[in-house]
């Protein structure tokens, strides 16, 4: 059983330290990155058994062949890579944006190939290889986009890798998946990036930065990310995050003419009604949401696929989730 | 030596702990808060030595008032106690905008007592007694605001008072730090829960809820603040937000522009500038800024105002502050 993951920065080597966490017997890890040295950090951090520089050669027997580079450059790698994947292996990308990625699946894919959309919703501060850690899905709602070619197999060996790495697989449409993480990801990335803008490039920020704290930290935490990922993320989610955008600017409006017009009472109403849609979302994502029903089809995939040990390890997570139902 | 706390909530409730973590022999702390049970809560979880629920009682024979309320609070808070102050008292207030609160001491305090505005630049996702925490405000700026009436001894006891909570201090002009912390703390809490109000206002929140994850929660970070606080941090610094708020649309649409054009150099140098901006500001704020000097006079004013027992300890914390350069 052989798995590549291509591109290894903070979601690629946490993917990798993840699997490799669960010592799963039989499982050979390879990794690639277009940077040599990254690859290299990642085999020494243990993410990858091995890393394999040339890219034909890193997806040759690769049962599964995970993407995790920026947006912009899936769509290269799957068509670098189509013609080297035996028939039967299954894809799956990480990327932030679905509906470009399964368009660029289905053209470049051979039909032999199965291809399972994936985008885990955890990330971190700071990027890169050096940030990746095992802990980073735990927990995390992994949206699944199926590409309608892709056999049941594949969908189950994607959705098992989502549970042994600690997450919440959810299938999702790619056009819906690209709508809501246009609000609740791609729209806070730019309202961050944008306060950095707008004070740092202030004749005053010398002083602002000395009484910038730590609201001004978390807000724009957003802002330390990749400039590279967060530019392909804005531009692969065009139409989404656009109309976010004016929802967005609509609202500052709304809280502009309240302030103009020192109407305590409206600001008041909308920061508490904010704060209590906040307050109940945290205390709702603290709840474990009741594992998804996957069956007895893991022995199954398993055995077919993985091995049967692996096959143990995916039971006895499925019991232990059941357990604490 | 006594000290009064007006307003026991997180600032004034950690201010309390700080300063009874430093066991200052002969300090009797003081707290009010017009909840009677804030205040239980404050003396018990041991933040000061006593409750006093009659205001004019509260500052009765203080040395030192803090006033620690909302900032609209802060005039009435003024006017009700002025007349129970005696000659040589120093009074300062914890109010995120100076401009308002200074005026409110000039009119409504008398001669006899020094006003010296502050403003903790140190703050938490959770309000209330329940989140104050004696090391709330170690190594965060301290901005001061000393009023022209207010005697030199006034001010050294203030400064005093900052560098045992393990503040350092700033003296700022009102109407400077209204505009620069405008920018840098009530701009941020307006984009923060301008986005909470877009999100969670949509038909599809219970989608978008799903799937917000880490990014989401940093970026509305302040939305979950005290929405009174934050109403009246907004009022009292009116003219300054409205201008940054002005300012920060006006990025936003440049944003908005390069997105519509599908501009993916300006975007990519936009998010470049804004992760280095960024990153240069958190490496500074990790750097210790060299102590300002505060001289010899801490004998003099502890010996005056606080006894001896302070002033050594002052003593030491100067000379290991000088000792670390």
């Amino acid at each position: 059983m052989r798995m590549t993951i291509i591109g290894l920065g903070l979601i690629g080597g946490s993917l990798g330290l993840a699997l490799k966490k669960n010592k799963l017997e039989g499982l050979e890890v390879i990794g690639h990155d277009k940077d040599h040295e990254v690859a290299g950090k990642a085999q020494r951090r243990g993410a990858v058994d091995r890393a394999e520089w040339n890219l034909p050669r890193a997806v040759e027997k690769a049962n599964i062949v995970v993407v995790a580079t920026p947006v912009q450059a899936i769509g290269e790698v799957l068509g670098q890579i189509a013609p080297h994947l035996e028939p039967g292996v299954v894809v799956t990308d990480t990327g932030s944006t679905k509906a470009q990625v399964m368009a660029w699946a289905r053209e470049r894919l051979p039909d032999t190939v199965s291809f399972v959309g994936g985008h885990p919703m955890a990330g971190k501060e700071t990027p890169g290889i050096e940030a990746a850690d095992a802990g980073l899905f735990t927990g995390c709602t992994y949206c699944l986009v199926p590409d309608q070619r892709a056999t049941e197999e594949a969908v189950k060996a994607i959705v098992a890798m989502v549970q042994i790495i600690g997450a919440k697989h959810l299938f999702v449409d790619a056009q819906e998946h690209d709508g809501l993480v246009a609000a609740v990801s791609h729209l806070p990335l730019v309202v961050s990036a944008a306060l950095v803008t707008a004070t740092a490039s202030s004749p005053a920020w010398r002083e602002l930065a000395r009484l910038a704290a730590s609201g001004y930290r978390d807000v724009t935490r957003l802002a330390s990310g990749d400039p590279v990922m967060g530019r392909d993320i804005c531009l692969t989610n065009r139409d989404n995050l656009l109309r976010w955008l004016d929802t967005y600017v609509e609202q500052l409006r709304h809280y502009r003419q309240w302030l103009q017009e020192a109407n305590g009472e409206a600001l008041g109403k909308a920061l508490t009604q904010a704060r209590d849609a906040r307050d109940r979302w945290l205390a709702n994502t603290d709840v474990e949401t009741p594992p998804v029903e996957v069956g007895s089809f893991q022995e199954t995939l398993s055995a077919m696929f993985m091995g049967d040990r692996l096959a143990r390890r995916l039971s006895r997570i499925e019991k232990a989730s059941k357990d604490r139902k």
